[in-house]
C-alpha cells in the first residue's frame, strides 16, 4: 500500500482516495473497496454460483445454486468465508485485525452456536461490533458475512 | 456544497459536518445524511406507502401498501430505485458516482438476473461493493436500495 | 472521552484510534466501536438470551430465547433498543444525537406504526437516515436496531 506523504499529496490531484478490488465474474461487484479510512467488504460466503445450474423452489428460493462444493459444516463454511473476506481486504491492504463492524446472515437460526465458535477464532481481542439475523439467500450457503474495516493510510506530517 | 477553506474552518464552530438532507412524510427520517467525507441514504424503492389503504395478508406481511403504481418489471423498479437514490445523494452534494458500498434486497431470488443487469448499467467502473438478500418488505416492491457514498468536502490548505 | 492536541498526536504512536466498548458474555463482540470520526454499534434489541433454554420450533426459528421479560408492546420494546443504544454510544463518547444512519429490523410489519411512534421519540431533527425491513430474528423480540453515529474526536490545531 503506498504512503502518501504531505508533499506527494500536495502534488497530487486533490480527489480523494476511492479504489475498489477484486471482482466476481457477471457480478458488477468489487469485492472491497476503499473510501478513505475505511475499507468495505461486499458481503461473502464460501459458495460458489453457476447461473445455468441454479434451482428454484415453488417460493423461488434457491435449492442449488449449482455448485459442486462438499457438504461440510457451518463451522467450516464461517471459517471458510472468514478467509475470503480476508483476501478480499488483503488487497485493500487490510487484515482482519482492522475489522470494526460486521454483518452476519444465517439460513437456520440452528446454527447460531458453531457459527459464533468459529467466528470467535478469528477475532479474540477489540472484537468488532456485530449484527445477525436469519435470512433466506440468494446462494446455496448456510451463512454470509460482510465486514467494514478501518485502517487509514499513513500520511507523514500529519502524524 | 460550500467549500471549507482552512480559514473558514477555523473561525467556524468545532462541529463538525453532519447534514440531513430530503424526508419522506410519516416518517422520521433523511433520505441522506452527510457526516464528514460519507453519505449515507435511507434504503429506496419504487414505491408509494399509504397508511390507510394498506393490506396485510394473515403472516403480517404486505400485500398492498395503497400505492397507485402501474405494474412494471423488476429491472424498471431497479431504475427508478437507483434514480431516486441518485436524487437523494444529489442533495448531499454527490452522484452515483461517489458509491462505495451498496445493500440490495429482493422479494423473490429468481428477479436476481434482471435487478443485476439493471444495477450494473449504473455502475461500471470502480464498482461499489454490494450485499444482496432476499426479504420481506414492509412495503409493495420487488427490489430496494441502500447505498453510502464517499465524497470528501475539499478543503483548502489540506491537499 | 480524552482530547487529543497535536501535540500529543505527534508524540503517540501513529496508529490510528480503533476502541471497542462494552461486551455481550458469551458473544465475541463489542457493543460500541469507535474508528476514526465514526462509531458503530451491534443490532441490539431489548432481550436476553440463556442459550440452556432457548427453544426453536420445527423450521429453525427461535420460539423461546430463554428470556424472563415480561409481556410489552413494540414501542416499549423500541423505546428500551434506542435506551440500550444509547448507554453503547455514551462509552463510545456519543449520543442518540450523534447518529446518522440507522437499520431496524421487525418481525412483524403490522408493527411499524407503533414503532416509528416511538422511534420518532427520540430523532427529533437533523434525522438519521434509515433502512426498515421484516425479519426473522436469532432472539425472542419484535424490533432490533443498529446505529451508526458520527462524532469526531476534537484536534486542535486542526480546526
Amino acid at each position: 500500500m503506498a504512503r502518501l506523504t504531505r508533499k506527494s499529496a500536495k502534488r497530487a490531484a486533490p480527489r480523494p482516495l476511492k479504489q475498489g478490488y477484486g471482482s466476481e465474474p457477471g457480478f458488477p461487484i468489487s469485492l472491497a473497496m476503499r473510501a478513505g479510512d475505511f475499507v468495505f467488504t461486499s458481503a461473502q460466503g464460501d459458495h460458489e454460483f453457476d447461473p445455468a445450474k441454479v434451482v428454484y423452489d415453488e417460493r423461488g428460493l434457491v435449492v442449488s445454486d449449482g455448485n459442486s462444493l462438499p457438504p461440510r459444516s457451518v463451522a467450516d463454511e464461517t471459517r471458510s468465508t472468514l478467509r475470503n473476506l480476508e483476501k478480499a481486504l488483503k488487497q485493500a491492504g487490510c487484515t482482519l485485525d482492522d475489522v470494526v463492524d460486521a454483518s452476519v446472515w444465517l439460513r437456520d437460526p440452528r446454527d447460531f452456536h458453531q457459527m459464533n465458535k468459529a467466528y470467535g477464532e478469528f477475532f479474540t481481542r477489540n472484537q468488532p461490533t456485530r449484527s445477525i439475523f436469519r435470512i433466506d439467500f440468494m446462494f446455496d450457503c448456510r451463512v454470509e458475512i460482510k465486514v467494514t474495516a478501518y485502517k487509514p493510510l499513513v500520511r507523514r506530517g500529519r502524524q
